[in-house]
């Protein structure tokens, strides 16, 4: 795969502090031409599967050849491993803790590598903190991959033995019945839902069902009147329940992590 | 004009999500040397005129050649026009609602253009989903006039024909009166108004009215005493009502949109 | 020295309006070729000592050569003075309010000068509005430092006299008792002190007390058990006090300026 000299970064590091900059700093000190993207450091503390979920309907919008690096990563410090993948072009790097699954349950044989930083000894990788692994082991290894230096299956042994997401991926349990939850709120307080367009397909009327109200499923935003909730499947290919110029998530009293089901309007 | 290779991106879509960060990777797919810089994505949702006050106020201090994206854009997938707009050696794009009346009010004949998609065929843009237009429409055509493939007047036809803002421009309307609003508050909680300074000139004791107080006129804010109220003309050369080392948003309980009256003291 | 192209602004603007982004735009206006970093910009508003405790324990993470503007500045428009710091191959670039101090501490004589912008007629600063210094001196200032083309000596005579922090360094004041301040607070909620570690090196058992609680030692987050509360020594080596998958500021109701004092168990 020939790189392409881009970074993304996605953390649930919030704003305050200096610690993207400092990764960043580290990335640009071994590869000056990086070009480096935040995707977003507002993912809730230790909620490894939001990352997941943006990261996975977020990568093809990217130059092929571009290093993804995501660590949400409660478990720092401890003996949980890192899993650096070559995918569909691209490359991630992240904690093995369930936040890759979306992009690991696509990936083929041999596409997953478990890293082992003891076969990273002509990188000269700086002694880590038990902290901080962002500093001292993603952003070097990314800055290195990103290169073209380094080869993902340099990093360490291939392996198909990952942890898998907390969250369940959402299926046709029952003929016109699909179960999912709300797996992120964006800033105009929309809930964005795991449940993908493809697992609608055979519904007549698909009407979704949240927090006791039912939603009728229209194009855009735009279609309805300010005030109106609506169901859409929204950029990202997923479900999303709307309020037309208001918060959705305020308006309901709506959290991430709630349940959302959708029937066939013609079934119940 | 000779692109400068910058692209400036100012949004309501605030920092949760990967909207802003996908929009990056559009456009460094299309032209990988791009110089993409932040100006906000902190505009209140769905409130087009901060984003036109801020940007009509700050393109200035970028390189001649560089093109602005602004995105409030409550209509998106409704027939709302894009318009592009080349003035004052600079690049606009923007959804037609208004944002960018203080742009177009100032450009000239011949310089606004209504986006066609249908013209830029050989630029292969993506079908545009009904809900990201920033991805699909906005962040290609950025890319492409940046990397000085695509000329403004070859993306549409000239038009004259656009929405003016919600906010009416402030005029003086009696003799030594000018009347406007807050148009934005910033992170220091500083009040900043629409009028401009030039409104100000014929007046001998300029004195700003707002929730029922007055202020005088100062020249920075380190010229009075902690706690202390002032009016001053800000580094945007607009009326400013700020708190020495406090919040003049909270100490007043005073919002976006709150008129604003200055007097020439002498009269009153 | 060899300038890297990079440049790092760390600032108490917050993230609404364009003044960072504007910044921006004069850095790629003088250099195109500059390579920019936020390292923060939620410095909680007029205190300097939080971004020069960030600025002195992040820099060496950055290439050699690199310029890092910090900008929290209640006196701007005052008489205050501006620094240039040339120090351990890194170039700071900050108003003299005491924000320096961790680096002026550590700087050899002859490393510090005070900016007079009389001497930089070549480089046409524009006239300096009273209260953006950051867009109107210091960008400009930086992005000439950077490019190479004014060196720091150049920027105004040397001098050994700087305003000192509002926050006293911490020190060992008694056998096995040190003092410090809780001085920033990260997204997480982990409460970050200004100890360095170097002033425990002489204790058994060092005990840090905070809030009326005493908190013993572990070497990371995932040692422990959710809701557990513990001290540690962060990655940027010093003091910190956190909750495990908690926010220990919120649980503990402690603010940024908060006294912590560290004592060697053995001996209370």
């Amino acid at each position: 795969m020939n790189v392409s000299g881009v970074i993304t970064i996605t953390t649930d590091f919030g704003h305050k502090g200096p610690f993207v900059g400092v990764m960043k700093g580290i990335i640009l000190t071994r590869f000056p031409r990086a070009s480096i993207v935040d995707l977003g450091h507002d993912i809730p503390a230790h909620w490894p599967p939001e990352a997941g979920f943006w990261l996975s309907r977020s990568y093809q919008y990217f130059p092929k050849g571009t290093v993804h690096l995501a660590i949400v990563d409660p478990g720092v410090g401890t003996e949980r491993h890192i899993l650096v993948v070559e995918h569909d072009d691209h490359i991630f790097i992240a904690p093995d803790n369930g936040l890759l699954d979306p992009i690991l349950g696509a990936a083929g044989p041999g596409e997953i590598f478990r890293l082992e930083t003891e076969r990273l000894n002509d990188f000269e990788l700086p002694e880590a903190s038990q902290t901080f692994h962002g500093r001292d082991i993603f952003a070097p290894v990314a800055a290195e991959i990103a290169a073209g230096r380094l080869l993902p299956q340099n990093t360490g042994p291939r392996t198909d033995d990952w942890i898998p997401s907390w969250i369940e991926t959402p299926e046709v349990r029952a003929p016109g019945k699909v179960s999912g939850i709300v797996i992120t709120i964006d800033s105009f307080g929309n809930l964005i839902s795991n449940i993908d367009e493809r697992l609608l397909a055979g519904m007549k009327e698909p009407v979704a069902r949240l927090a006791g109200k039912r939603f009728r499923m229209v194009e855009t935003y735009g279609r309805v009147l300010p005030g109106d909730y609506m169901a859409l499947i929204n950029s990202f290919g997923v479900l999303e329940i709307a309020r037309a110029e208001h918060s959705a998530a305020d308006s309901l009293g709506t959290e991430r992590g709630a349940p959302i089901v959708v029937v066939d309007g013609d079934r119940d």
